[in-house]
């Protein structure tokens, strides 16, 4: 029996109480006397900048790196608005991804059956809708240099922001898109703007490239990333998996989880490189949603998609498939008994709170 | 009388035969005995590469900034996927903005009654739809330098972006975006990633005192671009004006052009500064739609968004209010009547060709 090593880090507003749940979840799993989830607990965001003036500190960071993965809440809130930028909340969560190197972001938009009516979109559009946006994680303009704000001494300010990406950072998420739409229905879109961006220019020959060089069992699709956005209001279960840029990649994937009506609901996983040696992949996990401060504190929470990112830990870090199903399985029949949090919540739906969520998800695993 | 120029620049793809009917209802409005509009014609896009090797040719530049409004089709197609960079079909586009310093880009969402079912989204959800995207057109990630692709030397290659904004071009834009709130709702939706980009700060450093300065009547919310993007897929009607950059401006304007159901038939405008002696504005209008090449030839095109685009011009170039609300209601008594070109035919509508439907239009006027 194995012992893995999880970092639990709850964040801000309702991070940490949805991270109780997944901690009932850990516990109902140890009980069960397979492999054993030891887990460490840190601060990340504005609760560490408030503990020591930090996004995250040193020492979280070195527990970050030496775990088998990461468990993440959510950060930010209005009460670090105005701390600097170098230790406002998302530095934490940033430093993480790209000291971890995590450049493989998974987010898949599903869309529960029992919640398809939840959607703005028409039930035809999204019902059965599952479709994996891949999304480049280390690169592009979140992290290029220079990012300044200079005087200009004449009333003005200039903002400059960096996009870069190198051959080696498109080539390693291209793979990537294309082994998981193997797993899949064997499509990838790629999403740039060739027509304006350099980058696009050299996303799109990468791309190519790489599918060319052993992937050409799999469809590839180009498409520009505004028209994207558009095909994936007009129809979404066109896609099978989509791959795109950091900055797309988090507007795209904003959009494809509001479609679903789900969003309190999904789950995401950010990977690393597989160690040569032990095949190991360094990883976080941590729901689509953000920290939500408004209902922080109240149990109102949805506890769903930070259950179903310990689900993608169980599948992606433990290979653990078997578990990752049956946990999937214990949230989609909590939901088709009628439990919802009240983000979910419908007519003659029971409406229930972030503990009551937990409890019910255990009793159907 | 005054005889206002036009340069009519018809483009790629459907550009051409959607501008014949464009030609039409100025024929129609000339008649009429009021001012007149003569109009001039260029080249752009793959038809000017084809033409002269450029995306568009100095001479037609020259007359574009002369002319009092440029009235544009669309751009590219397969045809010139691969003709260099520099000179690509969109280089056109992109100089045209540039050169006239077109800041300001329209882009109404609205929908259509007419058309309420034709979107993916629930009907409750976009009907009666009416906001306006400002997007900045000339700065960010656009224009910034250095833009390039370098080879590395080592079998690899790095591509660069730069976004660039300084407060001057912050401030004009979000001047516009209150003053068109004052005619509007009034209320403004700045959007920016200030959590992750500095130019994201500083768009927001500026909006707000922008505000602050003598626009506190109209109502100043901020959002994350990501957040906007999912808040405009979940209920749109929350938002009157909503003003960003350019990149964001491209992405979350093509999505909310979907969600109207209403593709084919926006317009837009882009509209320099006002010259501060005669008050007269640089001005480009042109359809939100692209070049459609797998219908162009086929005479099933909408012309409603590029005829709309007229009705932009007669508005905002020309200050024929009147005028511009009768070209609008011409548009939408047609559709009320159940024609339809091939692109928003539902059960019930009467198909027509392009010039059908312009005929149609005109019948209406
Ligand atoms: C919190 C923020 C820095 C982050 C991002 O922009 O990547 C978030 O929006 C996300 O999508 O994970
Ligand atoms: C054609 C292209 C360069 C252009 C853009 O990216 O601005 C288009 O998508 C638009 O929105 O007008």
């Amino acid at each position: 029996m194995a012992t893995h090593n999880l970092l639990l880090l709850p964040g801000d507003g309702i991070g940490p109480e949805i991270m109780v749940e997944v901690k009932k979840v850990i516990s109902w799993f140890n009980a069960q006397g397979g492999d054993t989830f030891e887990t460490d607990e840190g601060l990340v965001g504005g609760s560490a900048y408030d503990a020591h003036g930090q996004a995250i500190s040193e020492e979280d960071m070195a527990k970050a790196m030496a775990a088998d993965a990461v468990i993440f809440g959510a950060v930010g809130g209005p009460k670090w608005d105005s701390v600097p930028y170098e230790v406002r909340p998302e530095a934490g969560l940033l430093r993480l991804r790209k000291d971890m190197e995590l450049f493989a972001n998974l987010r898949p938009a599903i869309c529960y059956p029992a919640l398809a009516d939840a959607s703005s979109l028409k039930k035809e559009v999204i019902e059965g809708l599952d479709i994996l946006i891949l999304r480049e994680l280390t690169g592009g303009v979140y992290f290029g240099e220079p990012k300044t704000i200079t005087d200009l001494r004449n009333g003005q300010k200039r903002a400059i922001d960096t996009q870069v990406y190198d051959t080696y950072e498109i080539e390693r998420i291209a793979k990537a898109a294309f082994e998981f739409a193997r797993t899949r229905n064997g499509k990838v879109t790629s999403m740039e703007k060739r027509n304006v961006m350099k980058s696009g220019v050299l996303w799109n020959e990468v791309v190519t490239a790489t599918h060319k060089n052993g992937y050409e069992d799999v469809k590839l699709e180009h498409m520009l990333a505004d028209a994207g956005g558009m095909q994936l209001v007009r129809w979404p279960k066109q896609f099978d998996v989509i791959v795109t840029d950091n900055l797309f990649g988090d507007m795209l994937s904003d959009v494809a989880a509001m479609l679903t009506g789900s969003l309190g609901m999904l789950p995401s996983a950010s990977l690393g490189a597989a160690d040569p040696k032990t095949g190991k992949r360094k990883a976080l996990y941590e729901p689509v949603h953000g920290s939500a401060p408004d209902i922080a504190g109240t149990g109102a929470a949805n506890p769903i998609a930070m259950i179903a990112s310990f689900a993608m830990a169980l599948r992606y870090s433990f290979e653990k498939v078997a578990e990752a199903d049956m946990l999937d399985n214990a949230i989609a029949n909590a939901l088709a008994k009628g439990l919802r949090t009240k983000d979910i919540a419908s007519e003659g739906s029971k409406v229930v709170g972030t503990s009551e969520m937990g409890d019910a998800i255990i009793a159907e695993l």
